[in-house]
């Protein structure tokens, strides 16, 4: 019975004890304190807010954590039918017991206080870890976080490089990074000379990964200091910009990046197509979308110049999956990376995932990574996206290609961690 | 067993009255009258010419219609494959009790005499409503319709706004909008009053909808009276416009309507994605293709810029169905449209419908409309929807989320009925 | 039991015997002489070689065969998830009774020596013919291919015209043309003259199609002898053309083709959507990727000037099908050509195939074409397609539409082999 099969696989699955490739945990306070902090995770606020909740009701300063959950809940009614809230419920019922149907107005002040009183237990962190099967947690740092203050081997740090790359044009990151290399930068090589310090800094406390995000029109190419040199001191002289020269420190510090990527043999998670503030009145987090007219063609000469880095690519839209497929199986440096954002759901999932595990080399999937801004989300994101494995391996692998059981079990292990080891080994 | 279950669920959906959100009837002559009038839809039409029947014996002057409907049987064969032609099928057997597994040379004669029969019975209309459980029906209103001599709580009055944003450098189309409004427009001050008069005009009518489709590269950009004044002198003096100018009016316009269904409160259905006139010589309504290279980024100043109007949105193509997911999902005032043209087959159905229903809150999705030109194919083309919608429930929420059937056919009922009235409802 | 069901609809449609209408064979040497003819193939290279295996261990020159695939077999492991390396696991089990689950260290020289003697039998091309169930296999032949020594009823001649519309600017290619014409080229006409030579060659030894291969940025345009003249002469001039020249040049060449396969009644495949040497260290072959934002409007005025010209399409990504499906539904002279390539893997075949035969009028999709370069990869890939084609055929047509399956069977043998008779006959 493929049923039972595909149920069969999925538990094998889930006994499998994960790395997390890619989260935005915060390690000093990685586990939430209230529902708030679940409940407030952009997906229920921002999906509450399109389902017509005022984004006045969920952002009033000095907003009662309990009276926001009370707020959200609502309109939680409306969303019922998303995976995203399937994702609560999974929480509720695995780590505070809530078997209701749905979160309501008469059920939620319970489910509240329960959940604070779980989280109020000072082992609740390692609790959410062990009951998760979670035994390292891959994160995102700012640039100029100091990586002190917490175990290294559980929460792996990664360098976040969206601020060098996009944002130098503000005064205010070019003040966090000369204070976080102390340096005094004032021209291209200067700044070179920062970033190399600040890869230093990241691989000295462990990091795995250099990781950026990029809209949709982002093409990179090679800039050598000195083409730059001249836009860098303008900048540094506190003038403003032009467009195009923005751009072109934009793609200076970019290729700069991948430089030193090399230099230490760390990978380069590319997360390719958001534009940012879209929807600039919708709610913190919420107001990102994209352009799918884009292309890793816009890529060629990135990983062309750069056979020796690894690029873990993300792609935000399922219309670019087969651009993805068929790039990772051309490229040896280019690698598929989870399920990102909106493209995060069942119905794509399922797809991409089978059109992945049939075309590129196996060793070249890392199959999630949960995204997730609090500890709690691990578990039911990556359960969502182990059952549509199941299922793939199940139809396509054990039913459609003879393989036995045992074999497809295999190759969802190797998607779900041994890739992970091995493509961000050190 | 998972075929039993998608059975019943499909069972409580047919049994569902409905208001048909979109379609192109004619309320003066809402049903056929032979079946030259179901044939003659641009479907076969274009099909069979596909196929290879000449558009001229398609579209011969003076042809009769039994004659034209022999001439297309010839060719049906070709097209037995489609599911366009299966609802050809299914309006033949539900409602002349036409039982055999095709139309054929031998059989046509007797089917169209049948039907013929049928369609000359003086309740007709009420006979084709009733057996497709329609309760209400959308209309597509040119402007200058004068909304008279019909039931508006049956038919819909919607504004339909082509003209206006794209015809309106044709005389004709000024000559009407003058004749309409009984105005003496030169200006964009006048323009802007002849609009605002048949939005009263429509809303005084019962309108529930302004509508409008849109090629691929259409931007909508905020243009005041007096950025777009000089160019609109200009056109009523009766000057040639050049591309810019020409793209000015149209924005002017567009924006203009926009407004109007702010003060209104009406919905402004937007249909994404088509270009006219691709393939000239195609028959009647068979030349009209599209670029995929469109997004809803386009959309973003609008969307932005009108946050009390709902935009009701269809995309052309199943590649876009994923930004219309994602833009719904943020954007409150973003909500999605049915499945149009040449993505409502069952395949791009099926993978739109299951991105859909999961990530995007339930009460901001209208499942289906028809987009009909005579009244019998709202049973073919909704049937068509249900059956893939009772799978998609039966599949990805009792199967696999471990919903109650009922619950799952609550959902069902929601996008296919009761969002129409919510969105529409005034 | 859809199971049975899907089995016995395969069963029939492998029970048919085939006409491939596109394939790279040599047919001086159309089957292997050993297991590096088939390793060597680049779906292996490349991915052997994306999967860290150096392209000079690969493309060493004076590489043993055996020795080559020695090498590739270390790499294999990490593919064998992937469906190419599934085809040489049916061809080796279907041609030389391995039943491994996998080609390893241990067991590959035994294979490679059963192989070996095996294709030493005089008849092995005619044992694999047979065992393929393949009646005729349409060649891609370089423009000036004498098209002599071999059956052309057995291999029919194809033009290929990549190098004529794309690398005229070349001087070899201009002095293959001059050779093969025997022409004294000069200007627009006698270029032109030469390309009807080509097609009465062509034509005269039984070709039955015109192909050329595109990249995504390709537009055709109506180019005239009088507007090229001057730059086909600069050309022959021997001058460096600028890009607009070049461009000019190939628009060209490209109009004359279609001009003389309007003459010739001659079929032009368009293969639309390649960028040749994206990765331009990657192994023979393994170089092209593509830029996913290509459209058919593109060939807008190509398929309106041409109506008596019949258009085989095929394009590189899914992403352009549901364009290829629109296009074909609409236009009378364009049928859907296959799954090419990045786009010929299961997920992407069971997509497309489901979207195709349920728009698409029956007769106007030739279903599958091998692409192959050696006769023996004809057998698993048309048997996977035929896997895919009963799959859907089973689920669509049988139990979601109601049909026999004998009508099921009919509809399958008309995609796979009917059209490609009446297409591609003369
Ligand atoms: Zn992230
Ligand atoms: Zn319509
Ligand atoms: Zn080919």
């Amino acid at each position: 019975m493929p049923d039972q099969l595909s149920k069969r696989i999925f538990a094998e699955l889930e006994s499998l004890v994960l790395i997390d490739p890619h989260t935005h945990i915060n390690p000093h306070a990685a586990a939430s304190t209230t529902l708030a902090d679940i409940m407030g995770y952009h997906y229920y606020t921002e999906l509450a807010h399109s389902a017509g909740l005022p984004k006045e009701q969920i952002e009033e300063p000095g907003l009662d954590p309990k009276e926001k959950v009370g707020r959200l809940v609502k309109q939680l009614g409306d969303l019922d039918n998303t995976i995203q809230l399937s994702w609560l419920m999974d929480i509720c019922s695995e780590f505070f017991g809530f078997e209701e149907e749905a979160i309501t107005e008469a059920n939620w002040e319970k489910l509240y206080d329960t959940a604070a009183e779980k989280m109020a237990q000072p082992d609740w962190e390692q609790q959410v870890l062990k009951q998760s099967g979670l035994e390292q947690v891959f994160l995102t740092n700012d640039f100029d976080d100091p990586l002190e203050g917490f175990d290294t081997n559980l929460y792996i740090p990664c360098l976040r490089t969206d601020d060098l790359v996009f944002h130098l044009g503000k005064s205010e990151t070019r003040d966090r990074l000369a204070k976080a290399t102390n340096l005094d930068i004032g021209c291209a090589h200067t700044l070179r000379d920062a970033i190399a310090k600040l890869f230093e800094h990241f691989t000295s406390r462990g990091a795995r990964a250099c990781a950026i995000s990029l809209p949709p029109d982002f093409s990179p190419t090679a800039v050598m200091p000195e083409e730059a040199d001249a836009v860098v001191r303008s900048l540094y002289a506190g003038n403003e910009l032009s467009r195009d020269e923005s751009k072109l420190v934009s793609q200076y510090v970019f290729w700069t990046l991948a430089e030193y990527c090399a230099v230490h043999s760390l990978p380069f998670d590319l997360m390719i197509g958001v534009n940012r503030r879209v929807y600039e009145a919708g709610v913190y987090q919420g107001q990102d979308l994209y352009d799918k007219r884009t292309s890793l063609i816009q890529y060629k000469e990135l990983f062309n110049a750069f056979p020796n880095v690894t690029f873990p690519v993300s792609v935000l839209t399922s219309t670019s999956n087969q651009e993805l497929v068929s790039y990772s199986w051309i490229f040896p440096n280019v690698v598929i990376n989870g399920h990102w954002w909106y493209s995060n759901t069942p119905a794509f999932i399922t797809f991409d995932c089978k059109s992945r595990l049939e075309a590129v080399p196996k060793t070249k999937q890392i199959g999630y990574y949960s995204d997730m801004y609090k500890l709690e989300f691990a578990l039911p994101k990556f359960r969502m996206y182990r059952r549509v494995l199941a299922n793939v391996l199940a139809s396509d692998f054990v039913i459609g290609r003879g393989w036995s059981e045992e074999r497809a079990i295999e190759l969802g292990k190797l998607v779900l961690r041994g890739n992970v080891e091995t493509i961000f080994g050190r």
